[in-house]
């Protein structure tokens, strides 16, 4: 049995805290937050508080704030034995304040009131020494059988990358969407192509996959699509999206 | 029963060709192309040709070659009484030069050897007068409950969008891929991020799913990014793409 804390009530919290309270083999001994308020979803499931005097001993303190606010929350734990961990794409494993120190970061977007199935998402983990590397290998095998060792610096990486697929990809779709609504198209008619669009990329490589304009050189279709943009930044985007696809093109004859 | 030619040996022919031979109500008489090759796939289900001269009468022609030579392909079928479509998102109707035109428009990416669900995918079609457009809505109707009547004007501010949402995610797919590349991360680590991003717009707006630091106007983070950027053509995406979410947010503001 592993005893575990989760610091932190938003939404990387409250979906450990639901995937962990189906584990027989994890017990959430704790939550802490900073309001009572925030805390209400776990009072029910679990101890909670406010205070950081009252933290019990547990193996695996789970620090889920934002990555401005986990030094400090860090330097709280600073005085337990347990190991300290936390769940941030962007942040060095360094930055923790605690004696042992690791990374527990499950590479998803977490949506508030949305379930996730947790055994489809890697989670990519660090850790000091070899003992509690395990440790943490056996709280992410509970959850998911992808575990993954991935460095500060590969995670960094990671987590830029992750950017361009959900962040910059959704505002593919954002754009897509204002473009439709210029011409009261209903954006709703191109989503088994975005859906198909993945799809695709399950069984080819990006490369494989590019399809349009910009990788077949068709300079005239480029041109009336531009023409056909009114928004500057729409217009701004296609162009340099058309050149790093035709500078892709380039890189690999 | 509507019988039908499809000219063209592509992917849309053959998907389309493979969709309608599972149809009882449609029958393709003959399938045209360039060369004996080429027809090959076809041959043994249906009656083949590489001679406009030995078309046959049929209530609906679809032409699927490409927008560039859409027009000359036209104008061998300007004797014939039957409706003359073609299958792009780019190119008006005006194009045909038949006597009887329309547009059979199946907005979705089509790959070779992948079989497609045509019952998912929106069709948009258009036709010069009622009579064809009831004709054109029962051959839709046959293969997918989705018709849309959109407008030539319409359609390529749609296939503009299709670009964005197709394309240019496929490009930030790539580009996650050589960002993941330059770590030694496999990709495959952000597959299930991505199948989430697009899972989420199916009960989010792009606007509600949007996340990342740029929404939230997170400098420091955005800089961060970009120092980790070694290449000069991602870190031109990054910084557009960004801009463009900032810009998105304050007009909502």
């Amino acid at each position: 049995m592993i005893s575990i804390t989760i610091i932190g009530t938003g939404n990387v919290a409250t979906h450990l805290f639901r995937a962990f309270q189906g584990i027989d083999s994890v017990t959430v001994a704790q939550v802490i937050g900073r309001t009572k308020e925030s805390l209400k979803p776990f009072k029910q499931e679990s101890k909670t508080s406010t205070h950081y005097e009252e933290i019990e001993d547990v193996d695996i303190y789970i620090i889920t704030v934002s990555d401005a606010a986990i030094k400090e929350v860090s330097e709280h734990l600073s005085h337990t034995t347990g190991l300290v961990v936390h769940t941030s794409g962007a942040m060095a494993k360094s930055i923790l304040q605690s004696s042992r120190k690791g990374v527990f970061y499950p590479l998803q977007t977490f949506t508030k009131g949305k379930t996730l199935d947790f055994s489809t998402i890697p989670i990519c983990i660090e850790a000091e020494n070899q003992d509690d590397y395990k440790l943490l290998e056996v709280l992410g095998k509970s959850l998911s059988p992808h575990i993954h060792h991935i460095s500060s610096d590969q995670r960094k990486t990671l987590h830029l990358a992750a950017v361009f697929v959900n962040n910059f990809t959704n505002h593919m779709f954002y754009t897509a969407k204002e473009i439709c609504e210029t011409d009261n198209i209903n954006f709703d008619l191109l989503k088994p192509l975005i859906t198909e669009t993945v799809e695709k990329i399950r069984f080819l490589t990006p490369e494989e996959a590019q399809t349009g304009p910009a990788v077949r050189n068709d300079v005239a279709t480029m041109q009336r699509h531009l023409d056909g943009l009114e928004n500057s930044m729409h217009k701004k985007i296609y162009q340099i999206v058309s050149e790093s696809i035709r500078a892709a093109v380039s890189s690999e004859q």
